[in-house]
């Protein structure tokens, strides 16, 4: 039986028909190496846009159902396209849309989660030698009902299509040219990795590096199916292949530097120590689905039985949060609240990093000796993340980059001593 | 249990989402009359030329297969922003594709039949007292494929579906007003009719009247649905109501006249008189697709043991009628062949024909008393046709347009005998 590699385009890959021209002779080159090809694409260029604007035109709060009926349509143009380009390039394809494949989604509009992948037609185009095109961010419900997928939605149809198939390895075509070691916009030297973990391509990801949607990389973890991200523009590039740590040949104790701007930082004063104020605060905030991400809560002053909660949120949820603190006043006194959003993320991964005792602390020395203050840590298996003033972030990328060896190109083992900086 | 009502709005009526929203106020219209109302659209105004045009960009000769996958994509854009104005305009209301209806046609792409419509869903959501907006010209084949119907497309599954569910009525919404006796362009008297047989109809459609597809007619006839073509834009006109003889409240003897200029006339000389001589020609026509409409052989001469053969052909197939000529001339000898295209058929239609002795014989002194020739005469139950110059068409369709009554908007009952003109 022949490998399948499943292959994803995005809407810059298939804007125009000159670009489907091209994704065409990819697609046939990946087939001609001897491999079985199924390809996902999305809705070509700006389609989405257009469509989105004809539906506003109608009506101000259009229906979700309809919306995805309407969405669902864009796919179904590129299917179609490519299938034809590659016929007229002499390789037999099928265009397949949601509803032809099986690909069953929970009931919910505009964001529901793929439950079942049918594999049988797909495998039966396969092996009577087509390339099978199959449309990326639609579902369908048990009942014919058609979902699209929300944000990652193509993405994550690709990789749980290659999961579904036990593909050897889905290759997501995309314009940037794999996954990098921090930002280049702010360290020019980051370099592309040549493999990552799920877990640390997560924490990147949640962190910033906009490469690859967290619920794709969740679902290719699922499935422990190999995903390479790779440019459709420079085929000669491997691009960054992400996998199970399992599968790693090497394991660097820090992958990568991130930075995170987006968040501000909300301090509590005086809440009374005793049990269950934490619980008040934070399921106020989670009834209303403000995402808490670091949490610090002082020791108690004795004198005064009081604690100061610390946490931080996404920007964008400022006016709900205060909204909230003024509610649960009614059931918990304190005292003051300040509101900091001058503050950066700065965070470092690693897979390897369980094996590395001292990273932690070479961290904290590498800030320490540019002078950075830290005003809140948080940690995981994989990653160390700490709050600062936003001033200083590029500071702290720069040399925490060079201090964990991510420099050049070369994969690096770092000691656990401080460097001279 | 309330009346079905089915509506067809076609490609220029559902151009842009301003002309959705007047299409969405006169499906509310006809819902506030108290019926269930299905709504079945085309794409938007010149989508099937945009997405035909990206198609030819990619491949001279698209698969038909990947073409109605892309062309299907049309109607899943209507379907859904006439569902959206709709509910703006606080309407209940559902689209469905044909997969999800079930518009199961035969397993031909680019011009399928539908096979079977299912209604179990359609009824479903129409109990719940919404509207259903069905997507026109698409089906699938009971493995999924997505076919279309081709020309009349749209016309042909508001019809079926309309038979299907036993609806009372098939509204047809285009540009045009109605039926009329006669082209409005030739005869600016020309009136609208209010009634129309299925039978009248299909004449009247295959003589020129563009209207309504004859696959629609057709298929109104085999469920015998009351169908009405009436104006988008002029929606206080009625149009007119097609309908099975027996739902006919009056018949005039001669309900339309047309005149037909797509044909020309082939008449091959000195045919042996021998049987088999006409299969051999005709059988060689058939198996290349040319439709022959008229055919006269003449009154054998016995002198010389021969026929000349005459008849009509359509003026797009006329090399590939004297390619045949030529092959057949070896089973067949024959002498000059003589190729008339300055013709016209001239038609007078009417279900009461066979009950008004004298109609032929009218029409054949009206045309002679204009001093018209008489090149071929062909007739059914409910139809004459004369073959003329074409330069004295549209003098012997006013003339037959008078002669028959059919100048007012009255209904007359017309005698049989000559009228002075």
């Amino acid at each position: 039986m022949k490998n399948i590699i499943v292959q994803k385009f995005g809407g810059t890959s298939v804007a125009d028909t000159d670009k489907i021209k091209n994704v065409a002779k990819a697609v046939i080159r990946e087939k001609n190496l001897g491999n079985d090809v199924v390809v996902v694409v999305s809705a070509m260029g700006h389609t989405t846009d257009i469509l989105t604007k004809l539906a506003k035109e109608i009506s101000p709060n259009p229906s979700s159902r309809e919306m995805d009926m309407l969405l669902s349509t864009g796919e179904g143009v590129s299917i179609a396209l490519l299938a034809m380009a590659l016929q007229a390039q002499g390789c037999k394809a099928v265009s397949m849309n949601a509803m032809q494949v099986g690909i069953i989604t929970e009931n919910v509009h505009s964001k529901a989660r793929i439950l079942e992948i049918k594999t049988e037609k797909i495998k039966q185009h396969l092996d009577s030698g087509e390339v099978v095109v199959i449309a990326g961010f639609q579902g369908i419900t048990d009942d014919f009902e058609i979902t699209t997928l929300g944000r990652g939605g193509s993405d994550t149809s690709a990789v749980a299509i290659a999961g579904a198939l036990s593909a050897k390895r889905c290759d997501i075509y995309t314009d940037v040219e794999g996954v990098y070691t921090t930002d280049p916009r702010i360290v020019p030297c980051a370099s592309r990795l040549e493999q990552i973990s799920y877990e640390e391509m997560l924490e990147l990801a949640r962190v910033g590096a906009n490469v690859l949607h967290p619920r794709a990389v969740e679902t290719a973890a699922r499935y422990n199916t190999p995903v390479r991200v790779r440019s459709t523009f420079k085929l000669e590039n491997l691009g960054t292949l992400i996998l199970g740590v399992d599968k790693m040949e090497l394991h660097r104790p820090v992958t990568g530097v991130a930075s995170d701007l987006s968040q501000l930082r909300v301090v509590v004063c005086d809440v009374p120590d005793s049990p269950g104020t934490a619980a008040v605060l934070f399921d106020g905030l989670a009834e209303e689905n403000v995402s808490v991400d670091m949490i610090i809560q002082s020791y108690a002053r004795k004198a005064l039985n009081t604690n100061d909660i610390a946490f931080t949120i996404d920007k964008t949820d400022l006016d709900k949060t205060k909204e909230i603190l003024e509610k649960v006043k009614s059931k918990l006194s304190f005292g003051n609240i300040f509101i900091d959003d001058k503050i950066a993320k700065i965070s470092i991964v690693g897979a390897g990093m369980i094996d590395h005792p001292g990273i932690a602390a070479k961290m904290f020395r590498t800030l320490a000796s540019l002078d950075i203050n830290i005003k809140m840590i948080s940690t995981s298996e994989i990653k160390i993340s700490c709050l600062v003033e936003q001033s200083r972030a590029n500071d702290a990328v720069e040399a925490l980059h060079k201090v964990f060896g991510l420099d050049s190109n070369e994969i690096a083992e770092v000691k656990g001593d401080l460097p001279n900086i």
